[in-house]
């Protein structure tokens, strides 16, 4: 682990520029505060901040993902995540980024920049500029729904996809479906990878056929509907599985848009549970996710990282929430 | 959740004599208090007692490892528990159990009755007679290398089997190894699983041929290497990788005994690093366990459990430890 001494010697500066350019002083230069910055990432060059009081400070990084409102899936994660850091002394950020951003600065840069310790990331896409910068990071990083191999510094936190759609597929063989659609989220996402496998894996398992018309992918939004269920509905299907709980309101509308009641001629179940869920005509069965309950164990796993503790992957159990979306396929 | 009260009803007692049943006083007969212990677990009451102060008790249940010297793998496991569960002011007690011992009481029961409010559970394999119990367990419980489906109470904690054994392989492809041979642990376990899979892809990813002469299962014991080794080394095996560091030392001695220098003529590869493994001649290549931390992590999955968080699975990372045992595979 390279010390501020190695950074002096490696730039020909002295021991005070390089600890003035790690904690922002504002006499020196801009240029040579980044400098010394990008070469104490460069030599591997992390901090023991967190043992100064007034630099115990967390982010939380969010793309692609709504949490300002109680309704919205981010909201939990962020809530449970900051109750368990400020109970435990630490101040949060929230830092909402694009690829553009990313693209603009170095994640440990920006990290070491800002005086944080540590990282949750929510919402990220497999190819996110800062992705590829994780497998080599130095800084503690919780990712949620993402897995970075061979790095003790990165954590997967994220609910059991396998267990969930597990659960969604042998709830709906217990009423006696047997021809089962699945309109999954979008492509290149680990989590819509799980979820896949899983489906395929359950369905074989029910000895059931992989039919090729009622599997698809679309993005996780309500709109995936109307492209995808029409499809279902010609090839048979008697129960829709969704990726989501936005993908699953598209499918219950397509479906009565298209004549057929839920759930009297389509069982729908949704992923998720997010609040308004219980509030969709009809109320949505659904996979919850404990969200609130992912953001305490994501604090519990950085926390661990910045302890030195290498842990790669905390899951959680998803649930079967039954409401009235599903029920008991005709004769 | 049944109650107390729920309790008395079923059984027409009183409250007072359930309270009495549950909290081991003296004067209730011994038959009668069973029959409170049977009953409340029967109905899944779990008691709150990790409130009292007195009552802060938690279990480490052991079966096939070895603790009782720091020698041993279990030994780091149990004082990383301890560590953490102490600064949390609980009281840990260790109990040695065996088949017999648990086809003489139910789990539930025992955790009950000796007032513990939740366990870790080391070296259990998968036909033992609590393992089928933890389906429908009540109790907070972290089990070791094994996971239970479908229920919120059991968390499985364990190294990332899959990343470790693909470091291995790795780490023998990098120094030139293309003849590949695994020596595996025992049959009719998760650990032993996941290798043989992590294994079967390790050597697909490099377009390396299974060759069936140079895979199989043994014990967790040295003594496993005699019967396999004589087979790798005729069909050509220039480099082992063993299911643990103690079959590790089996194979160099067979090795050895056969004529066959390591790592001149053979490259070995262990997994865990048990603290001897520094001290084998040559000193051991392996996949470290990071065993404190395990047990630190299972102390923190175990807390979660009885604070109502549903974890479900916690890994952590496995090391490449290089030391002689392994070397570049002669031209």
């Amino acid at each position: 682990m390279a010390t501020i001494k190695d950074i002096a010697n490696r730039l020909g500066v002295s021991v005070s520029t390089v600890s003035k350019g790690l904690n922002g002083a504002s006499d020196i230069s801009d240029e040579l505060r980044q400098m010394v910055l990008d070469t104490a990432v460069e030599m591997g060059y992390s901090t023991k901040r967190s043992r100064k009081k007034e630099n115990r400070k967390l982010c939380i990084f969010i793309e692609n993902m709504s949490y300002e409102s109680i309704d919205e899936f981010g909201y939990d994660i962020v809530l449970g995540f900051k109750q368990n850091a400020f109970r435990h002394k630490w101040n949060v950020e929230i830092i909402p980024v694009t690829p553009a951003f990313q693209d603009e600065e170095r994640y440990d840069t920006f990290l070491l920049k800002n005086g944080f310790c540590g990282a949750l990331l929510l919402g990220f896409a497999l190819h996110d500029p800062w992705m590829k910068q994780l497998e080599k990071t130095t800084m503690p990083t919780v990712l949620l729904d993402n897995f970075i191999s061979n790095n003790p510094n990165v954590c997967y936190i994220g609910t059991d996809n396998y267990e969930g759609i597990a659960l969604a597929v042998s709830h709906l063989l217990t009423l006696g479906h047997r021809s089962i659609a699945f309109l999954n989220g979008s492509l290149y996402s680990m989590v819509t990878d799980q979820r896949q496998e899983a489906f395929e894996n359950a369905m074989k398992a029910a000895e059931l056929p992989l039919n090729k018309d009622q599997v698809a992918f679309g993005y996780y939004v309500a709109d995936s509907a109307k492209y995808h269920v029409p499809g279902f509905l010609a090839a048979g299907a008697t129960a829709i599985v969704c990726g989501n709980d936005l993908i699953a309101q598209g499918v219950i509308e397509e479906c009565v848009r298209r004549g057929f009641s839920v759930p009297e001629d389509i069982s729908v179940i949704g992923f998720d549970d997010i609040p308004v869920a219980a509030a969709f005509d009809p109320p949505l069965t659904t996979i919850r996710q404990e969200r609130n309950e992912i953001g305490r164990c994501a604090y519990i796993s950085l926390n661990s990282l910045i302890n030195h503790i290498p842990i790669s992957k905390t899951l959680l159990r998803p649930k079967l929430i039954v409401r009235e979306s599903t029920e008991r396929v005709k004769e």
